[in-house]
């Protein structure tokens, strides 16, 4: 395996890594500008452009767009974050470079068409819709606005119906110049590539692009708070949040070590309690979603409208007892679990590409294997045990539950429980 | 590459395949038996005999199930289909043979307790609420009990509440006896595995067992009808299913071709219509899924309540169009797409493992990649305008709406629509 990295003198990044006995290779572009770069008449343009982009530029048409990879047998995507959007393509080695070639026309040469902007906008509002009739996608929307209220992290990434019906060409345009600056772009390839090729194409691509003034990102300040939605559903959802780290922190793999043992696999606490213990539910899961300044450690089970109460005072009790009996096994376990993890993503070249790009975005560098995995041997009991503790002890939760809900704990009851 | 085949005198197959440079294997059981084997008091016992399996055996606990597991990093899981149970792992090469002794122990020495099956009752019935509250779920499992009526095939895989609630340990040793005949499993190993260690460990647990009367399957019958539910939800989801191919058919490759043209990427013609030139839907699609002995081409899309008339209407003027316009183009590129995402699926050592297992129990021998490589070439613009035609005039249809839907096609507009 053979990892570089090139930056280009305005910022712009390539970091490749070649695959051998690969006939395939994952490119793509990660900008690190996403739902919350928008301000709150912004809200949804992200992930509007991110669609826009595929909409036609000034060489291609969007039939042109899909065609040129899927004429090759390739396919091509792209997703918007709260902090990254992503465009990428999996081809064939002898397309790799038609694939980039496509990618970094969409990105610099969108025209914007009257027409398609109104087109598009009926596109994302079914998204809109879409997202809005599934339960466990919606609940976690609102989780996220409790935890972040009034801020853009906690805003949707899809936005409200009434931006999206609104933005006009000269609000794509104003993200763009403020958000998608070359050292913010990253293009990762990897798989059957040669580094320099790609170098040489990024060059003719991307080494003209001028900075201007980057957005500033607002630090995000963790709130408790609750949403409580009855509805007629067949299941009732349940999320809660609570304080956790970003990914910069040093408690990070603490973090992600306790949430895989508290609801990470079916040997962890909450699986084994809520679901073979008591048949409560079928998808329960605990996770720490990491951002630059913080996190949030969420935990999320759908289970019926009269077990609510059951389900929340297990969860806190389970958090709790946690912070003083995780043992030994449980925490070497989660290591295990997160190395071998680590070892087979390295198996996929799309995992791969997302994780150079990630990990360049975020440190400006590919940290060494073993750097991770010492960080994550480096994690003990004690530091896991202490980290329960902590969430626990806060005592500021942020909450949503929908459904067919006959009774529920208020925010005090699950704050009270959670610190007695 | 090297696979290798092997078979026990009563009937138990082992696949493997060697894949250098991976650190990793994925194993699996794949037993050909699925909802479709069920008669109708026993509808959803295949998947809930795939629940009870990790609930204990006599060797172990649920707990020390995915302990063992999870303890080195791997994850363990299971799938029910309408002909297929799947019970597969992910682990580090020196974990193959755990691996291998966990899931065979599972499924030779379940013990159902009786406790046990109380709980995964619930967990189970969550499920299915998860996904009844779930429209592009439900809508399928309505369209597939329009297409097969009062037959094994058109019958959910979880099987309705009342099932679920009385099924007994009787209940699942009966369907064990019936269908999980050493001829009807397959072991598969994929990655950094050994086949002769594999095939000497699946003599001592496999070898000996018994061979019963296996079940007979019933010729599935498709048959037109509709299902419309009005309900108020953000979006309608319209679906609609063709008589198409099943995988042992001679036309399965037009069929898939075909399907990809009309509705398979970005490129196709259901995307480029409804999508990028009408903005009627995010999702939309269509796809050729395939059974022992039938199949069936399903369009589906999510659009407003107030638009169902007019994708409907599309999607039958669209295929009916194909018959007559498709291009050479659009069929080199399925053809493409087809070969591309077959040899990218190569590079995965699940997909490979669930491949080389589906292969097996279809045709009972991994054909060579030139061999299906070479039915795919073989497929010509005429052969795929011929099956659009013949879909398009057997003017039997079957379909699901569901949603806010304000006026509607009745099943005799579409069929007339569709001849006319």
């Amino acid at each position: 395996m053979s990892q570089n990295l090139h930056t280009f003198e305005n910022g712009f990044r390539v970091v490749t890594e070649y695959m051998p006995g690969l006939e395939s290779a994952s490119v793509g572009i990660w900008v690190n500008a996403g739902g919350r770069h928008e301000n709150i008449k912004q809200n949804g343009i992200a992930h509007f452009l991110e669609h826009m982009a595929f909409k036609g530029t000034r060489n291609r048409t969007a039939l042109q767009i899909a065609e040129e990879i899927e004429d090759v047998g390739g396919y091509i995507n792209a997703y918007t974050s709260r902090e990254v959007t992503a465009y990428y393509a999996r081809v064939l080695r002898e397309d790799v470079f038609r694939a980039i070639d496509v990618i970094g026309d969409i990105l610099i040469n969108p025209i914007f068409d009257k027409k398609d902007i109104e087109v598009e906008r009926g596109v994302i509002l079914q998204e809109i819709g879409m997202s809005l009739d599934t339960p466990d996608d919606v609940i976690f929307d609102w989780l996220q606005e409790q935890a972040y209220p009034q801020q853009a992290l906690g805003r949707t990434i899809l936005g409200p119906a009434g931006n999206v019906s609104n933005f006009s060409k000269d609000d794509l345009s104003l993200f763009i110049k403020e958000n998608y600056n070359p050292n913010k772009l990253i293009l990762s390839a990897v798989g059957a590539i040669d580094h320099d090729k790609i170098v040489k194409q990024a060059e003719g691509l991307f080494a003209m692009l001028p900075n201007a003034t980057p957005f500033q990102l607002v630090k995000a300040k963790f709130s408790n708070g609750i949403k409580k939605v009855v509805k007629d559903l067949e299941q009732a959802h349940v999320a809660l949040a609570l304080e956790g780290s970003g990914y910069l922190d040093k408690d990070f793999y603490a973090g992600q070590t306790f949430a895989s043992t508290f609801g990470g696999g079916m040997s962890s606490r909450l699986f084994q309690e809520v679901r073979e213990n008591r048949g409560l539910c079928y998808s329960i899961f605990a996770q720490l979603s990491s951002y630059a300044d913080t996190g949030l450690l969420t935990i999320y089970a759908g289970t019926s409208g009269d077990s609510v109460c059951e389900l929340t005072d297990i969860i806190v009790d389970e958090l709790k007892r946690a912070s003083g009996d995780l043992s030994e096994s449980e925490v070497a376990r989660a290591r295990t679990q997160m190395k071998a993890g680590l070892l087979m993503g390295l198996e996929s070249s799309s995992a791969r590409a997302e994780r150079l790009a990630r990990l360049v975005g975020i440190w400006g560098r590919v940290p060494p294997l073993a750097e991770t995995v010492e960080k994550i041997d480096d994690v003990n009991l004690e530091q896991t045990r202490a980290y329960a503790e902590r969430l626990a002890s806060n005592g500021r939760v942020a909450m949503a539950t929908y459904g067919p809900i006959t009774e529920s704990r208020s925010l005090n009851d699950v704050q009270k429980r959670m610190t007695d």
